[in-house]
């Protein structure tokens, strides 16, 4: 073990160690809330994945939020483990090492949810009569739980419904932040089912220096680039928590059911909360997980309480839902089921999740063709090599190369795809060249997404967020 | 200290003393909340104690929630101290050893309120040219916080406001649960003000073993009670929080303000939660504190956040506002005012707080008049002597004796509480003859309350608990 960054820990116990984890942890967390630079962030987060190396070797245990050390069997010294390799995943937080990202079948393992395999996928295909969507196809949603329970209700004509959400931090949305949304909207279109958008302005009060107002704004502007994705109206419900809580009979009662079941120490445990934290933020995850109930939204289900609910979200959200499938059977509900999505990469590469208060880091709904065409040329990182010539020779590396992977996500044509990761694997297609296509598939998305955006009222907004019975009867 | 109730405590580090009295602090509740019998409460309270005065005398300090014993300085061994008499006090345990009941200038004290005294009584008399309540002449309520400000603003033609509440834990309301209600209508009348009246049936549905529907129903029974003590429908909103929150656009707004500033440190030092306590009971006090302040109810204050609350309660409830005084400031609110009152004591004597779920420690608002003549003869703990003679000459004593007591809450006329005061005092009345007058104060004000209820219809109530404009413009 020859990583360690401080020398303090050299000679640590493993109380001690456990406390300077636990420290670096609620450091990285007040960095993130006061939106600290994304390289003071990045220091502590290496800082932090560091000591929980130091920490595994000297107790033989993973670190666990809240739970000190007992037992302890140091690791032997004798060179690295093979943990220094693991990533940190929660959500708040997600920080790699590797280049190529972070290791989706390990975090499956270590969330104990499903890989979407292949048979899956030729279930839904069959199940809908539809090709799977490219996100499916490609990996990109990547691991689920009880997506078979959903599809078995399905087939014996038992309606389920779609939850998603996003945390409204800032007006600004980037491309990353459409995944779930883009998904859903497929979802919703093969299934024919209620979405109910959650939008957690409550949350970014909480954890962000913002007001209140502040907070709704932001989710109101949201809301609109939520909108221009296409949802349909008569059969999506979009609200914000600081307003629909007090408008529905129903979310409460289930928020103060969930509350009763889950103990701090529980929360402790999955998402790291320290005594330090407000009670706000302790009894959060409750909020979030109460729209995995069908009677959270009496005025769409009516009275039904075993509407079952399917949530697409990037797995970072896990934890939420971790969490509410433990409650559910004890407060007489359905667990809702997953579908869970790997990170849209920052620019600068896949060691970290994006941030949208880093400009520089991805592509901005609002960024204009030049804006998009720069960013991408400048900032993208790329696999290939140093020159020219030593492109040509050996090739250039799409498991690192950025641009190759937004156009996993963004270029719908898989033969162009698999054509140009052949081109550009082999060395015959040129960095600048791929960058170029890339530019070219975001350009007329984005500008599609504004000229959409632009034609959101404010009045259709209203709409959208107005608790409401959809086209469905329940 | 010859006072030890367990020798485990003799050899203890203070360490180890602090975690029994958080152990044994953790049994009382637990046994409260599975609703365990009055001697098996009161055996663990007693431990309780006791263990405290071990702590204290083995660190020089008071036990503290959540503050593990630092710089410790043992008290001498040479004799008891006198915190051997100190009561405790807290939302859900009042205990004292002293069956005069709990020393309430200590309380003052230790709670940092003011003193009701002869100047603030008369300052009242003044300002509103009414006579003081009885409840205010005789010290029931005691002690108050910042309502000199109140008076202040009175004078200055500004607007309060009134908010009181209770816990539905069951049906059984008894007559000491009418103290608040009966004090608030006063002021009420008197100040000619809008009052709230919140139900904390989550509260309930969290700290008990009630359904939701269970501590919903019991909202709406203990709703008839409080209607039968004579409100105005046009000054007063009554509201259950299982129901409110999912109806008012400003509540929940608050809750999560107040969320926000107040950490699970400073929760677990005021009201002693734990690590292994629930989210929602963490959260709670937020609840309980939002409703002192005016845009919590725009229905009845518009857009105004600056109408000053006033909260008439017992003085167990003051830990909440304690909290929610030191919030205000900090999200821009005014802070409450308070009116503290005394316990009512149960027929047992006033070393303990009565409880709903045993029918013997109280006068219920459902008993009749037989019922009340019974449980008054039987179990009142009487002042007086043990024969008629020893009586006659020594005399009785009123400061224990809970039928004095419970007159002193219901018989308006304070020169015949002071004939029988000096009659039972010097022997010439005897416990039977108390007990007599008590019996015929409080048959007719429950056959009346009972009658008042019954003319309470369904509809009433709705009406009662519809969020609306009062009779009154802001």
């Amino acid at each position: 073990m020859a990583d360690f960054q401080n020398c303090d820990s050299c000679s640590s116990s493993p109380l001690e160690l456990f406390e300077r984890v636990t420290a670096q942890g609620e450091k990285v967390r007040s960095l993130k809330a006061v939106k600290a630079s994304t390289d003071e962030i990045d220091a502590a987060v290496k800082l932090l994945l560091s000591l929980k190396v130091t920490y595994k070797t000297a107790t033989g245990q993973d670190y666990k939020a809240g739970s000190p050390p007992v037992n302890f069997s140091p690791v032997s010294n004798n060179g690295p483990t093979t943990t220094q390799d693991e990533d940190f995943v929660d959500p708040w937080t997600v920080q790699t090492s590797n280049a190529k990202g972070v290791d989706y079948d390990k975090l499956i393992v270590r969330f104990g949810s499903s890989k979407i395999d292949k048979e899956l996928i030729n279930r839904i295909e069959r199940v809908t009569g539809q090709t799977p969507h490219h996100f499916l196809r490609r990996g990109i949603f990547f691991s689920h739980r009880d997506m078979n329970q959903i599809l078995d209700a399905y087939e014996n004509k038992k309606r389920f419904y779609l939850y998603t959400g996003r945390g409204p931090s800032s007006e600004a949305m980037h491309v990353g932040h459409l995944i779930p949304f883009i998904f859903t909207k497929w979802l919703q279109e093969v299934f024919n089912v209620p979405l109910v958008i959650q939008l957690t302005d409550d949350e970014k009060y909480l954890w962000k220096d913002l007001t209140i107002q502040k907070a709704s704004d932001y989710a109101i502007e949201n809301a609109k680039d939520i909108i221009a994705c296409g949802f349909d109206i008569n059969k999506t419900f979009i609200f914000s928590d600081l307003d629909y809580l007090g408008m529905s009979p129903g979310f409460y009662k289930n928020v103060v059911k969930v509350q009763k079941h889950v103990t701090f120490n529980q929360v402790k445990g999955i998402f790291g909360f320290t005594d330090s934290d407000c009670i706000g933020k302790i009894s959060f995850p409750a909020i979030q997980a109460a729209p995995s109930f069908s009677s959270s939204f009496p005025q769409i289900f009516k009275d039904k309480e075993d509407i079952q609910c399917l949530i697409p979200c990037a797995i970072d959200q896990d934890p939420y839902f971790r969490m509410t499938r433990d409650v559910a059977p004890r407060i007489g509900y359905l667990k809702p089921a997953l579908l869970h999505s790997i990170f849209f990469p920052a620019l600068q590469g896949a060691q970290t999740k994006m941030s949208a208060s880093d400009p520089n880091s991805s592509i901005f709904l609002t960024d204009t063709p030049k804006q998009i065409k720069t960013k991408i040329n400048k900032h993208a990182f790329s696999g290939g090599k140093d020159t020219i010539e030593e492109h040509r020779k050996q090739g250039g590396n799409c498991e690192v190369d950025v641009s190759y992977m937004y156009l996993t996500f963004f270029l719908e044509d898989d033969d162009k795809l698999e054509k140009m990761k052949q081109a550009y694997t082999s060395g015959a297609l040129l960095t600048g060249e791929l960058k170029k296509v890339l530019i070219e598939t975001l350009q007329p998305l984005i500008a599609a997404h504004q000229q959409r955006r632009k034609q959101v009222t404010d009045e259709m907004v209203k709409q959208f967020m107005t608790p409401r019975k959809l086209a469905f009867e329940f």
